[in-house]
């Protein structure tokens, strides 16, 4: 993409409204517009990373053996009364009447609509297991929203729901959503750590959140330092086995590491030695819940048993905050120049900046790097603006693109560009088609 | 993917509501549930077909330069007030009332918005031309939703919005909306002919519909038979030639062609002889429009014209109704026994038979055939479910995937496997990986 043809307002200065490093970055970045109160438009540069963290839930998703499909944004509010949470909600939930007067909402989850498809289509333990999921637009009428995308009204997530027929069954379902979030969230470039929360208005017996360490997130956690330690890595995993997944939930929990809302100091001096125990802040990017027959049984969701019974599903609700992602994102990688993306989700793969725009040699080298790139599958920005140095850099530095090629008339009379790294601000020189190689060889190897 | 492992709830009854073929044919595949009136579940076999179309849409448009972005489904009334729209919308507008008593609205259409992004960050003529568009929810609180997806009121929509400096560029990009309209229809399987129309709550001097002839089509329509000859095909075409594209505008827009609302019965007799005047019913799928200033001069968009003078951009919008685009595939492409799935939108490339499932050589022969339709990034559906012949049979026919592959004992000992085409019922028996190679090779032909 040649940036003279693209739309990034990147700001030079830092709208006063915005209290936290991502909120101000992805405003200056011109990743998003705000709308109104916690409503944002997600600009060009936004909507791309927003799709990349949408595509890596999509086929972690498939991975794990979960099924995709999409519900409205808005629902009737008969099923809310029907499993009581539509008096129960409160006024975070958006209440809508429609022309003929009957009432709606703007789902803020959708355990009840999903077990309504499943009770009217699902009747037998043979059809088991089953997870659905969505990545469907949500809304929660905050009092007070702020953050930016961090504590948005409107807001993309990820919602997945389980079916089985028994409790172990469900217990298996939840393990593989944990180990398919922990894929997810490495992917990404995050260490998200699985901490032991509370259910809250979904209700459950057991649940885990997953945190992002950063300054500035909203829960204060406690945690054992080993944690930080532990990677999933690119190990091998069947979905399907019991034992596996239930290995990796062990090894990712076992260890202390609880919000404060499910914090106790006791127990955490008693499990963890003094030079272990860790306090910081987190930014919760995802639950998953195990909430046994809550919700089959309001609404009636059963299935034949295989022996004559008809007996109430267990089920189970996984959540990404895929709006809130960016933001955590940016939270933890981050410097005083702008973002630094991860590879896994960077709305462009590199970045070409032409120090002289116009020079013919200089235009041709940027050009021919640029269709090499693209032959290759790649996705390149190149800033064809006519504009300083200084102010390419900026941008580029800004908008936080992992690698650059400078491509400058001195050099090109050596034969060589300069590949620099975001993150490192390491630079060397090399011939262009070494450079092109090189960043082909990096993100290869990343979607291998 | 197996079917065993899917959810795909075939209904045997043809529900009652459903009056029309694509309606009926959606609901008996599984595709959608209603969840109230006018607003449906995709379950998981629409919404990969909504996934696919979505994909084209996003190609095309990427081919003819035009940049994705993503607003709210939700907006304030301010900026309505201030186009004066929010008065004029009438009761098909969805408002709302959040916590605090502002005034919202669920987003029918988004001229306002993105004319306030645009007048937000854009002052020079330098950053023109520039069209911006997104897929994204609207709704429309229809008075009778009817027919499915049809006419829901939640409904999917590709938008997009030009902002050029004349009304010559403007006209350009209206005809570059034209051509990449007129790919996206045809990769999707369908001819959707550009029709004169009327501008409605819009605005505007130009406009053309889309309309896919079909006998449940809403509009009447009339034209010149030399139309439907029409092809656009596999030309290449340069998006930034004002030549190419206005050159395919008048092919494909000079000849007598119009919805009963611009009809004139005497210039369609004047025009057409009277041998090539047809007269048939349309599904409208599209949209494009161009409104001069009427919507910068409200908002004040304006740019530096380069001569020193503040003026108001020239802008256009151009649809694609996207949910409905499924009714009007199957409405245009179906049988008494189920959907036939042009190639480029089918759920799954092809489906796989298992004539007896349990017999060992017949599961291993259909698991070896979907790795190898696997392996070449291929995605079929086989049915591994224990069910007569006759039955997965019918759900291939209903579920309409263009290929099917039919793996039994008695072809086995054979060496071969029965490949059947959806669209013609023709069959032909080779061995597995003939078929596999015959079926990569037409999905490459395809994509290619």
């Amino acid at each position: 993409m040649r940036l003279s043809r693209y739309f990034l307002p990147v700001l030079k200065e830092t709208p006063s409204e915005a209290q936290i490093v991502s909120h101000r970055y992805m405003l200056r970045a011109g990743m998003i517009k705000q709308a109104q109160a916690g409503i944002y438009s997600w600009l060009p540069l936004g909507f791309k990373v927003l799709r990349k963290i949408e595509d890596i839930i999509h086929q972690e998703q498939a991975r794990a053996g979960h099924i995709p499909l999409l519900m409205p944004t808005l629902q009737s509010a008969d099923l809310w009364r029907e499993s009581g949470r539509y008096d129960a909600y409160g006024e975070e939930m958006l209440r809508i009447t429609d022309r003929h007067g009957r009432d709606m909402l703007y789902t803020p989850t959708a355990e009840e609509l999903i077990t309504d498809i499943f009770r009217s289509n699902v009747s037998s333990y043979k059809d088991l297991p089953l997870t659905l999921y969505q990545i469907q637009w949500k809304f929660r009428d905050e009092i007070r929203p702020r953050f930016g995308v961090m504590r948005g009204r409107e807001f993309l997530m990820k919602d997945g729901y389980n079916f089985d027929l028994t409790r172990e069954d469900a217990l298996h379902a939840y393990n593989r959503h944990l180990v398919s979030y922990l894929r997810s969230y490495e992917r990404m470039g995050l260490q998200a750590i699985p901490m032991r929360a509370d259910s809250g208005p979904i209700g459950g017996e057991d649940t885990h959140e997953f945190l992002v360490l950063a300054d500035t997130g909203e829960s204060e956690v406690f945690y054992d330092s080993q944690i930080t330690d532990l990677k999933f890595g690119d190990r091998a995993i069947d979905f399907d086995s019991v034992e596996q997944c239930q290995a990796v939930m062990e090894e990712f929990t076992s260890r202390y590491a609880r919000t404060d809302e499910t914090h106790v100091q006791a127990e955490f001096e008693t499990q963890v030695p003094q030079d272990r125990r860790r306090t910081a802040r987190g930014i919760e990017v995802g639950q998953i819940f195990y909430f046994g027959t809550k919700y089959s049984d309001a609404l009636n969701a059963t299935v034949n048993d295989g022996q004559g019974k008809d007996v109430a599903v267990h089920m189970g609700s996984h959540g990404i905050g895929v709006s809130r992602l960016l933001g955590a994102i940016i939270e933890a990688s981050h410097d005083d120049k702008g973002i630094i993306w991860p590879e896994g989700v960077t709305p462009f793969h590199c970045g070409i900046v032409n120090l002289k725009q116009g020079d013919a040699e200089a235009d041709a080298a940027c050009d021919s790097l640029h269709a090499a790139l693209v032959a290759l599958g790649l996705d390149p920005l190149y800033d064809d603006r006519k504009e300083r140095a200084g102010a390419k850099f900026a941008t580029m530095d800004l908008i936080g693109l992992p690698w650059r090629i400078t491509v400058g008339p001195r050099g090109l009379k050596n034969g060589v560009v300069e590949l620099t790294s975001r993150r490192t601000g390491e630079s060397e020189e090399l011939p262009p088609e070494a450079a092109v190689a090189k960043i082909a060889a990096l993100y290869g190897a990343i979607a291998a």
